[in-house]
């Protein structure tokens, strides 16, 4: 069926998806840069899905049981901020798609959460719409459980192209959505057949229909450019027919209506030009100035946009009619705020460990606070990539979230790091949920896609990462961070907690729940360690990133600083120090984050000028150099004890004995630097 | 089939195997920790595998044309070991079983690459053997077309558990595998169904046979403990009777003959135990102490490992047969060493840039260089994760490897970083290439997993990396790096250059390539940049890794240090400081590991205290604390001018000057220190 024809069979349908196409080609146009294609070859896909399926109100962006719309293919930015923009989301006005991929505008190159009301999550590095999306279809289905169809039924909708799909992480985000039946989530395959580099067989051969039916997808197929076709197939997905997640495959063409770019990669990442966004005018009838959209059109649209109206006002209504506490349990739920219950819990713990001073490993002091807090908040979700014995994150009597249990408020993410992280992100999107998850400390590497969209979304995922050293032991250097806490340290809004024992510990969870604004990592250790914070404070002192926890015992000539694991070695250094007459102060640096936005009397306080100073942890050097040298250091009183390359296979005693990082060689170092 | 029976069924295999287990167990055992399930449960498939298929030589384990042997699912390292042991790898003594996961034995908790031989890859990230093994099956043919299946014709047999194929690696490297036709590449999965946290099915239900297949694989299935069954598998698989890999699942019991062990969990990740070991070993009919190999096991096992040692003879004498210049190009290519002529070759385009000052992005320098590196060395083999014309990795000529063309030198890796960066590891691990291949630097964060491994394992793969700073515009935030130079400089072992233009760009190309120890990171720039190194020297001064770009006209009160894009900036920030009579020294700064090697006196006259110093670099200040406050540099004299968050999406020179990194800027933080 050619255009000619395309237009006549529904001429309504024609100009609504005409609208976005012509939009996405004078945004990009006027850019000068930006991603045409994809926009134009799924126009009349998204017009279908907006116009008929999508549950939303543009006139209340964020109403909780609005269904979900995900744009995996995030470089075709210009078809959500063209449907934002004509279903009449306020932010989005047409000066906003003017000044698309500009200084200050909501309409960056790739849809930025938090820029503007409708972008659900920030997408753009391929494969992370999908599988973020997979965390948004678990919250729903947990808060389906938890609240009832009549607060939350709705469903996930993904406009994912052929670079998500060939993207690892799509794997085991399909295969987790399999295993879990989530029947409400519908990816929408862009299947056009077009990468970068050329037609998609110069790279990929995969079978998708039969790779996703054996992940347990259901599959359709319909063709993209013809929405009675769409319709039929997106009803078909929408109906929940069985358990399965959908995957619909819409065959397109990319560029679909410029001349001679459309179907080549042409199209895809770079302005059509003048001449051939003339002929594409012509081809699809639509006769206006750039930017222009026709009254009636604009009509149409506004009216899609206010579709959801109704069954908003009837959400409302279910929610209003609830009793006192329920909705404002509810209420409570959706706003992210924390239970006022979880506070003095958490200080009893700190008084009580102060007291018996346990020793246990951080990771299992974590799973003692994750016993508290899961108690005192129903909404946690917890999960690990299939290291829950080692990653203490399943605390007693949590149930696991299945097909048959949607109450269980514990994810098997299977061996998938980089999908549990960004399941993790959409079940905080979502709202109504606060996840965590665990896995080896190492193995962030895998993660690291979806951790770096939680710290840019400003998002309180939390991370909850053990065997973060050394300390792992026998396991070898491959499971062994050292570059791990610089490279998470180095990255913008992350906070890295590495406390020292049970009580840090506590307090880094308290501050991990407390933000709403960024993510947090608990480096965790394998091995045993002492409690060291043995008088209680009320105060959170990891809130301060550092402070003096062992003063010295007259002026400090030394200051030894560490975090986590190599706290007790601080200690037993400064005892050695004290014992052979040199007053030496311990620091533990739980945060360096939290320590650097703390005001500068406060550094000063601690880390006065004038003393040697050594730092101490199981890892690069790196960050340190900040407060060895930086902050009143120097390079002539002070030094690192620590890794300078990679971790070995032995016991871990043995490795800290071998890798030098002891309280012998601390007070070596302390009184070379002091002659 | 019960155990009794299995034994009855083939005596000698029974033998054989069970010596592979009992050495898993009592090293385990003696450790007290490990994974003994693995090997237990694969001990059948790999005893058929050595003793009727794997061309190998136990007394030339790096004969070139050797089977390659990858263990992806690396936990079970006992069984390398004990394979090594029993067929007669010199270093692989009984002592080095006996001080498994001890400090100073080759015998590490995971394989690694380099500390024993027999060790084709470093494995234990989960996926990462699976994928590099799809690298050495790209080499194998590539090497093949161009040395003749008389000198390269090997099969890569891969053992690969669940966890290996629910990482999302695994499925880049199936689809790649799939689509290049790697029929010489045969993977053999370890379907136990057990993993850390219990069934399989608890986190996955994809049917692999389906997901292989639709993938292009050609799909088996034995009885993992029947060596008649498995026999049949293994040569149906390597008939090579189609062009298509090949999967062959294998049945098998994790823990296999644990009486109370086996088929749980419990047999995966620790000791059995005194008691439980008593019993299998009962159950074995093994009744030998710890470490003991009966002699007719020991010999018949030894006699395995010599299978190779015709073919390897007659392998030799092909070689011997070759005309001189053939036989020592094929030697050259074997052993890694460079091309004399690639120096000068170099040299010539550092003299003619000099001289004809280009400005280009140093993506396009890159490319500039490669056009000589891709004439001169016929062992390099590039690739893109579909990204060519970006990246610029293609240079002129350069033909794609394919099913139909081995020949060609270009791999289109697809929308893949992970993957192609496995296997770039795989194909350098095989030997006789030298593997380029590109991405958007901010990526790196995908192909970590992969990267982190060239590292640990000291092997000279080159990721090139373009787009590296907010200079990449308006793609936004998430396709700009600012954490990632300093996530690179904290990983041990990595060489991250940052040219600044054509000649320090040669210069970076020429040391990756001359190293045979170390990945290069090149971060290059999307956007053009000036030829700052306009007087010619033939000595590479990036290997010096800083140096004075432009002098003072006196005494240095002012010492600018800057990396790519940025010396520009710090270049015109000079002038105007010189022009306001302040003398200021430019320091270019291509590479902070190489300078770090340099020796303290030149580090001293590059960084002669009591000046002010200022680093420009458009991303986080983390790794310049160290030339900023260290190195005779202070906290009071210096200053950062770079990132502190995240980029935005916008034309470059606005983000340059919205953050505030521009030669004014710098010149007016100069003045104020000065003050």
């Amino acid at each position: 069926m050619d255009i000619a024809e395309r237009r006549k069979a529904d001429p309504q349908h024609w100009r609504l998806a005409t609208a976005i196409r012509a939009l996405a080609m004078d945004a990009v146009e006027a850019a000068n840069s930006g991603h045409p294609g994809m926009p134009m070859g799924m126009a009349d896909v998204a017009t279908v899905l907006f116009r008929n399926h999508l549950k939303f109100d543009a006139s209340a962006p964020n109403w909780f049981d609005r269904d979900r719309f995900v744009l995996s293919a995030g470089h075709g930015s210009m078809l959500i901020y063209a449907l934002l923009h004509l279903t009449g989301y306020e932010q989005m006005s047409i000066e906003q798609i003017k000044n698309f991929r500009q200084w200050g505008s909501i309409t960056a190159g790739h849809p930025e959460y938090g820029h503007a009301e409708g972008v659900e999550t920030t997408t753009g590095p391929l494969g992370q719409g999908i599988a973020t999306s997979v965390g948004m279809a678990i919250a729903e289905e947990a808060m389906r459980a938890q609240f009832g169809e009549e607060l939350c039924t709705h469903k996930t909708w993904v406009i994912a192209g052929d670079g998500c799909l060939m993207e690892g992480i799509s794997q085991e985000a399909i295969a987790l959505a399999g295993n879990l039946k989530l029947k409400n989530l519908i990816v929408l395959w862009d299947n056009n057949d077009i990468t970068i580099d050329g037609r998609v067989s110069i790279s990929d051969s995969t079978n998708q229909h039969e790779r996703f039916e054996a992940s347990g997808w259901r599959v359709l197929a319909c063709d993209g450019h013809n929405a009675a076709d769409i319709d039929r197939a997106l009803t078909d997905a929408a109906s929940g027919k069985d358990d399965r997640p959908v995957l619909v495959d819409c065959k397109t063409i990319i560029g679909f209506g410029a001349p001679k770019k459309q179907d080549t990669s042409g199209a895809h990442g770079s302005p059509l030009g003048a001449e051939e966004i003339a002929a594409a005018r012509a081809a699809f009838g639509w006769d206006y100035a750039p930017f222009v959209i026709p009254e009636d059109v604009a009509a149409d649209w506004r009216a899609i946009g206010a579709r959801g109206a109704e069954a908003r006002a009837a959400w409302n209504a279910r929610v209003d009619a609830l009793n006192g506490p329920a909705r404002d349990e509810f209420a409570r739920r959706i706003s992210g705020e924390i239970s006022e219950k979880l506070a003095p819990a958490l200080n009893a713990l700190k008084a009580q460990s102060s007291e018996a001073q346990p020793k246990v490993a951080t990771r299992k002091a974590s799973e003692m606070v994750l016993e508290i807090i899961n108690t005192e908040l129903p909404e946690t979700i917890g999960g690990s990539a299939d290291l829950t014995g080692s990653n203490n994150t399943k605390t007693k009597g949590m149930e696991v979230f299945s097909p048959a249990n949607r109450k269980g408020r514990y994810v098997n993410y299977g061996i998938r790091e980089h999908g549990m992280a960004a399941a993790m992100n959409g079940i905080y999107l979502h709202g109504g949920l606060r996840p965590y998850g665990g896995t080896f400390m190492s193995f962030t590497d895998y993660a690291r896609g979806a951790m770096r969209l939680s710290a840019l979304m400003g998002i309180p995922v939390i991370y909850v990462m053990t065997h973060d050293s050394i300390g792992l032991g026998e396991d070898g250097p491959t499971h062994q961070p050292v570059e791990h806490l610089a490279m998470l340290r180095a990255t913008p809004n992350t906070w890295v907690f590495r406390p020292c024992d049970v009580i840090e510990t506590a307090e880094a969870w308290d501050l991990a729940l407390d933000t709403e604004e960024t993510p947090s990592v608990l480096a965790l250790s394998r091995q045993n360690l002492p409690t060291l914070r043995t008088t209680h404070t009320e105060e959170n002192l990891t809130a301060r990133g550092a402070y003096v926890l062992r003063e010295a015992s007259a002026e400090a000539k030394v200051i030894l600083m560490a975090t986590g694991s190599e706290v007790e070695i601080a200690v037993n250094a400064r005892e050695a120090l004290e014992a052979q007459g040199i007053p030496t102060r311990v620091v533990s640096v739980p945060s360096m984050e939290l320590f650097r936005d703390q005001p500068e009397s406060y550094r000063a306080e601690v880390l006065p000028g004038k003393t040697v100073r050594i730092a101490i942890e199981a890892a690069v050097r790196m960050p340190w150099d900040w407060l060895l040298l930086g902050e009143r250091g120097s390079e002539k009183t002070s030094a690192f004890v620590g890794m300078t390359g990679f971790g070995a296979s032995a016991p871990a005693p043995t490795l800290y004995k071998e890798f030098g990082i002891t309280a012998e060689a601390v007070t070596e170092r302390a009184k070379a630097l002091l002659a």
